[in-house]
């Protein structure tokens, strides 16, 4: 019998011979996944003892990652990896708001709101208000969309990271869109924060000094019937990290101008280190629609 | 400020550029693998269902994996990446016996014997004898070789798997080479096996039909001073997945001819299924006297 020797130059297609018996959609991109980690380790040559380490690593990431922590997400995150399968699965047509990451601290059941609210439950940080528009690629209002934010307080932290120091719910709410396509609310002005740090993840990046700084932001999910979902971020255009996103979630499109203003006009007046933010999103048809258009 | 935004095109770029500023060795090893992974993103273009499946399979690797249990040896046995590693590592002249995967079954504890012993405690299976040499490329023997051998019994199980059903060190056993570079020992004809699928990698692969099974095969590690350790496989020629091992350790010069015999000599002689096995491992100078050579 001929054996097929597994030799450095044949490793790869030997594994895709495999898994060209195979069954399903899994095995093409197994095929393409392997072909292309053989070809990175014959770039890097590891040795035995950095391949160990390796595997070690992956038993750490693997043992703390579960429900509620997810350092399996973490790593795709920080080398672009979810951006980067977003980009694929939600090109925009030019104009169009683009989507980036929604994060981990999302939550389906905040409250719905009127226009004008207040979402800051604790009222601690810089007054901030937030005036928004929905439109389609021709400027028309898109009428009757829902409108979910939710955002970090001043010092960076979501209110489900903090549930014994924040209100719950504290910075989300749920709005819709007006006969003009606009909605309009107060808030106070987030603060940037650092990526977890005390995983493995984490804290085998800061190690090396990989950014792990998301700039401030506010973030956004819009439906509306016949267009496709926006999920989104809106970003602090003065953050010093902006062109640091550890999340490669930054878009011109989506850098928010945060202006200082004097004071916020509306049922509870405030004056001082106040600011707003104009910013209007812009939805394309669903792509059903757009194909039969 | 300019924002490099995140695009397919220049995603990997974009971490790279991160990685180029972080210290240490990590980086560029994670620069070519981050940047394959995004190949292969790009060229399967997974839907974001197919890549939260992705992580809830890494997920699940992750929860099965400790000190027992490798998962993540698992699949990078199955995947050819270990057995890329080790061809990296140790690569040697024409004609030396080469290295395969060690496995996750080898014991440093196992028992030094005379030559001539039989390492089946509990003699259930067909017998066996090994007549094996040690020698240099010149052919001269290497004398005083510590040679260590394990291998599962007929059914395809080592004995730290069966602890209850195997004698403790059954079908192990330490020789040394004699004055030829000589060493030989009774013991049965292994079995073939599968590896384990009740985990998710197993699991997963067998349900598309990915070769999990290994051939027959007597494992030796072999070290002697002055000479690159030898950790290796001996195939049984007649095994019918001799060309389809799980492990992607199969080469020529590591297949054996197991040639049925009317029965073995000895203190304790037997006669019937007996069968017998000739042969020669090359082991090559180390490195550094190779280099001062």
């Amino acid at each position: 019998m001929v054996i097929m020797s597994f030799t450095e130059a044949d490793s790869a297609a030997l594994v895709a011979e495999r898994l060209a018996q195979c069954a399903g959609p899994l095995p093409a991109f197994l095929t393409a996944l392997v072909g292309h980690i053989h070809q990175a380790i014959k770039e890097t040559r590891p040795t035995h003892a950095d391949w160990r380490h390796a595997i070690e690593f992956l038993t750490e990431v693997g043992h703390v990652s579960d429900h509620k922590r997810q350092e399996w997400v973490l790593l795709s995150d920080l080398f672009g990896v979810t951006a980067l399968v977003e980009e694929i699965n939600t090109r925009r047509p030019k104009g169009a708001t683009p989507n980036t990451v929604r994060g981990p601290f999302y939550r389906a059941d905040a409250p719905r709101l009127v226009s004008g609210a207040d979402i800051s439950l604790d009222g601690i940080g810089d007054p901030l208000l937030v005036n928004a528009r929905v439109t389609d690629l021709d400027g028309n209002p898109v009428v009757g969309a829902k409108v979910e934010t939710w955002q970090a307080n001043a010092e960076g932290f979501y209110e489900n990271q903090q549930p014994d120091l924040q209100p719950e719910f504290n910075l989300r709410g749920v709005f819709s869109t007006d006969i003009d396509g606009g909605f309009s609310y107060r808030t106070v002005r987030p603060g940037g924060y650092a990526v977890p740090c005390d995983g493995p993840v984490g804290r085998t990046l800061h190690a090396i000094g990989y950014p792990l700084r998301r700039p401030a932001h506010l973030h956004f999910t819009i439906t509306a019937p016949g267009f496709e979902t926006i999920s989104t971020h809106v970003y602090d255009g003065r953050d010093p990290h902006l062109s640091q996103d550890a999340l490669f979630g930054v878009k011109q499109e989506l850098v928010g101008t945060f202006l200082p203003v004097g004071g916020i006009e509306g049922p509870t007046p405030v004056k001082g280190n106040c600011w707003s933010l104009d910013f209007t999103f812009i939805m394309v048809r669903a792509r059903e629609e757009r194909r039969s258009a």
